[in-house]
């Protein structure tokens, strides 16, 4: 079999929301501001960089508005925000976020568990931030979460999956996330999934949302890179995670993803040796140890010195 | 792409020996001998027991002889021991394992650091082990170490590996094993080597043996898959690991790759839920938590109860 890596991965680095949103410590406004300024810095041309939604729902990102206006922009990047309401979508705007990242769950229980409200719910808001951001420059992503799974109802519908995408592409969203919230995405399932969602939207307008709960991110990541996807979340570290599964792995780790990519030739346009040590910064900004395993391991072009006694033999 | 995932998959599973040889923690001999009856009743058709080298190097396995003599034979199930030398074949052969194991690495820094001699030095050591066990029925493995990189070298070329290979065939070995002993390998290279290597030896004969150290344990598994590979390593709760890299994760976990077969359905005959139990009962008996995932998030399929305000949405 002989495959093509030849094609772009685009990594969108999600730690600063997706991240940081249960993390119990409070991180401060200035250090999120340095790590989303460090990240630019680091090549990513997306990252989402924090959400607005009640300080009540998720206190750890209260502080949004703040941190919009007060990163520095690098030319070429686009910050995204997350957004559950036309109230979010306002503040994201006087903010200037440059997208608008919309969740619903493809599965009713989750998207009352997780939005409190029904998936109708959610379309009809989603109606009102499309004619909010209509004139403006502000791009609309909505995401699919649970598309691979629901830790309530189990196994979802493909066809109910790909309803949600032709809803959301009728509504005018120029982007489109699949996101396996849970982590129950199987590389099997991932090929199949998104080579029907690409007879439906471009490449370039599709992004993979994987969490690592059950070890499978990467080769879920590698299945979908192979049915043609190009663009993936990440975030630092392996931050983030899942309140149905505590001791597990969050989101797929973006220096773990990078290193997988730059050992495999494929291009991504990140700074390796920049992201180690930002990652290895996690712990003392979060008060505990993360997931990532390349920040602790090493690129494998960090060789060891070999025991003295080799010498002698 | 039209991948064939009919094919089983044979996990061999490696926690008695590769699992518990770093452990600091002296595992008791009935626990030792608990957990390989557990493995055994799991549906395991090949077990790395123990191994026979020197008490002083490794004390966590000194009591290899006494393990052997009291395991719970299980028809069917082949019970492998690790030999580094002559005097071990001879311990391994009194205390009746199935086949003997035997190591070197690629890298020759490696082998003299990990096996404190050259290369050239372990093929004769195994040369005299094929002639002990001429006529018996014990079966010999060969395993090629660092084959994917080495720590102190680096990149090792794949004609080095091939050659290896070709050795180890001509001295009679029945099994080999390719190791990626500090979990340097990607899939693109998995697949590349697999495929060459196959040209030699047949799928039944071939072993791959993976770490998890930088988070592509499960891709490389799948890579090889597709490559052809059916044999894989694999150690309870991911056990294991590498002194190069503290914290990083050790061998692939058993479970998690279960786990993934069972979502891909690929047959593999584990009983996954007896194998989680166990999994679970491992840090208990090895005094910290072990890196494999699945043991703590639960199968796809243990779902999980919606919060009480749904039924109110």
């Amino acid at each position: 079999m002989n495959r093509d890596y030849s094609h772009r991965l685009i990594v969108q680095e999600v730690a600063p929301r997706d991240g940081l949103q249960i993390e119990p410590t409070w991180v401060q406004t200035n250090d999120k501001i340095a790590l989303i300024d460090n990240l630019s810095a680091c090549g990513f041309t997306r990252i989402e960089a924090g959400s607005f939604v009640s300080p009540k729902a998720i206190p750890a990102l209260r502080d949004g508005d703040e941190v919009f206006n007060r990163i520095g922009r690098r030319p070429g990047v686009i910050y995204v925000a997350l957004i559950p309401n036309a109230k979010g979508a306002e503040r994201a705007l006087a903010a200037h976020a440059d997208e608008l990242n919309l969740v619903m769950s493809a599965s009713q229980t989750h998207n009352r568990a997780n939005m409190r409200m029904s998936c109708e719910a959610s379309l009809a808001g989603f109606g009102d931030i499309v004619r909010l951001v209509k004139g403006t420059t502000v791009r609309l992503n909505a995401t699919v979460a649970t598309a691979f799974g629901c830790p309530f109802e189990g196994r979802i519908d493909e066809a109910r999956v790909l309803d949600i995408v032709d809803t959301y592409r009728e509504m005018g969203m120029q982007g489109i996330t699949l996101a396996d919230t849970t982590g129950m995405a199987n590389p099997r399932q991932v090929e199949r999934l998104v080579s029907r969602v690409l007879e439906r939207v471009s490449a370039d307008a599709l992004t993979l949302h994987f969490h690592n709960t059950r070890g499978l991110g990467l080769a879920n990541v590698l299945a979908a890179y192979d049915a043609g996807a190009r663009r993936f979340d990440a975030a630092l570290g392996g931050l983030g995670g899942c309140p149905f599964a505590p001791g597990a792995s969050g989101n797929i780790c973006t220096e773990d993803l990078v290193n997988l990519c730059d050992e495999m030739s494929i291009p991504n346009g990140i700074d390796l040796p920049k992201l180690i040590d930002l990652s290895r910064a996690l712990p003392a900004l979060v008060g505990h140890d993360v997931p990532g395993q390349l920040a602790k391991a090493g690129r494998n072009c960090d060789l060891h010195a070999a025991p003295d006694y080799v010498r002698t033999i």
